[in-house]
């Protein structure tokens, strides 16, 4: 069996291990893929993550994350715009497929959610240059409408992809299911988006009822009411069949096992929750 | 000042009041518009309440609440049938300006949500001739998306306009900020049901940053960050002028504070937070 389009994003063992340790675990399990967040990256210095991934044939299925455009105020925004450019630089020297963007929630005391809207297409329109000269696709991952405040204020796929049909070429979306599984329009936003190759990212784990918690009580693939096969199904219709991502963020349960149990865990639910019949599960 | 348009949900002060009790604190202080829920009604008896609400000229502005549609199985379904027109003869019998429906989640070990969109249809369908016959407009409530899985499957304005579409006369939409706010189609949707007459209630509160429980942490209006006025501008705008009802689940906050201090700061905070200038404040 192959475990070719598993990636683990490493908050999913943020809590266990550093970047070389996640590493050597994943590849220990026959995992070759990997999302690294920046400051994991940055606790080891980009060179050795670079060596890492190069010497080891790792793949990045993204970069966590770059973003965060409308929180600040105008010294902010630019210091944002910084900020995403030195992320876009380590994704290009990664390697990594994407860079996933975060964009952002409303500036600190404002109400104003579509100035918010106009700051982060400002911001991303600004950083697409530099992003298209690194040849990094930048990933708008639409977050759950429960963060609309605070991290991101793009909520809908329908939003993301109405952005990328203004910015052009360089971009497209991140669809992570934990966000965007209740959305009417699911099915049809996944179409729109394959057809235009907007699809870079397919992240999963599930939705607990209940959720204890708006950030850190994300459920393992099959422990929750996600029907992920269904719409893993709906985006290899739509054109993409790239690794699916795990990435849970858990404080109370997945960040307090081994994670080398957590890493075992997420392969036999890939292969048995969320992996179709028809993808291969074999190579060579 | 007038406080005509003001209505408080007696979830506000559940923890507080009876359904008498809360009457009276309400009108003590001037406000002459309610919306009690099934149970608060049950406790008391319904000829009792509506001897109250006649007697005091109260306005009911929604009976809370009728749906759960999609959660049970068949037999589950045609329970909920009847106590959905259960709900609509109380609704008659007190006068209400229609039943919110909050339409139910995912059926029990379900995990697909079209299924479920599609029973909750069935379901209004089935309740609107009833509905129709007793002149209770029934108020399909959307529902923030994080409640998806567990209280309704109805979960942006334009999901619940579509519907409305699809059944005629006789619904509409509760118009909740705190389901809505987030929306990047809210302005457009709004003007779309004020269009059609299907704006039936307007219900306010606000979303706390940090939100520290999914269900009962909403905030006093004012104290979040969703901007209250410029919601209420466009549905004023759209064609609704009715009451904006005040509801606010807080098992942390406002459940713990005397039910007087609470209206007070209702009051308060409807009439420098909420109300336009431009509309009426004072009468005859």
């Amino acid at each position: 069996m192959s475990l070719r389009n598993l990636s683990i994003n490493l908050a999913t063992v943020r809590q266990q291990f550093t970047f070389g340790e996640a590493v050597d675990a994943c590849l220990a399990q026959g995992v070759t893929a990997i999302a690294p967040w920046r400051d994991q990256i940055h606790a080891i210095g980009l060179p050795e993550a670079v060596e890492i991934v190069r010497s080891n044939n790792i793949r990045i299925t993204g970069l966590c994350r770059g973003g965060m455009l409308s929180t600040g105020n105008r010294v902010g925004f630019a210091a944002a715009i910084d900020d995403n450019k030195r992320a876009i630089d380590e994704a290009a020297a990664l390697g990594a497929d994407c860079l996933v963007m975060v964009v952002g929630g409303l500036p600190k005391d404002s109400r104003d959610l579509l100035a918010a809207r106009e700051i982060v297409a400002e911001g991303l329109a600004t950083i697409l240059p530099h992003a298209l000269s690194n040849h990094v696709p930048l990933a708008i991952e639409p977050l759950h409408p429960m963060y609309a405040a605070d991290r991101a204020c793009i909520n809908t796929l329908e939003q993301a992809l109405d952005i990328c049909d203004l910015l052009g070429d360089g971009v497209g979306v991140a669809v992570d299911v934990y966000h965007v599984w209740w959305d009417p329009k699911l099915s049809s936003q996944i179409i729109r988006a394959g057809a235009v190759n907007r699809i870079l990212a397919h992240h999963i784990c599930d939705w607990l009822v209940p959720t204890r918690d708006l950030l850190l009580d994300r459920g393992m693939m099959g422990d929750g009411v996600i029907d992920l096969r269904s719409i893993r199904k709906g985006i290899v219709s739509a054109g993409y069949s790239g690794p699916q991502e795990v990435e849970i963020f858990s404080s109370e349960n997945w960040w307090k096992r081994p994670g080398e149990e957590v890493i075992s865990i997420c392969i036999e639910r890939f292969l048995n929750t969320c992996n179709l019949p028809e993808e291969p599960l074999s190579e060579g």
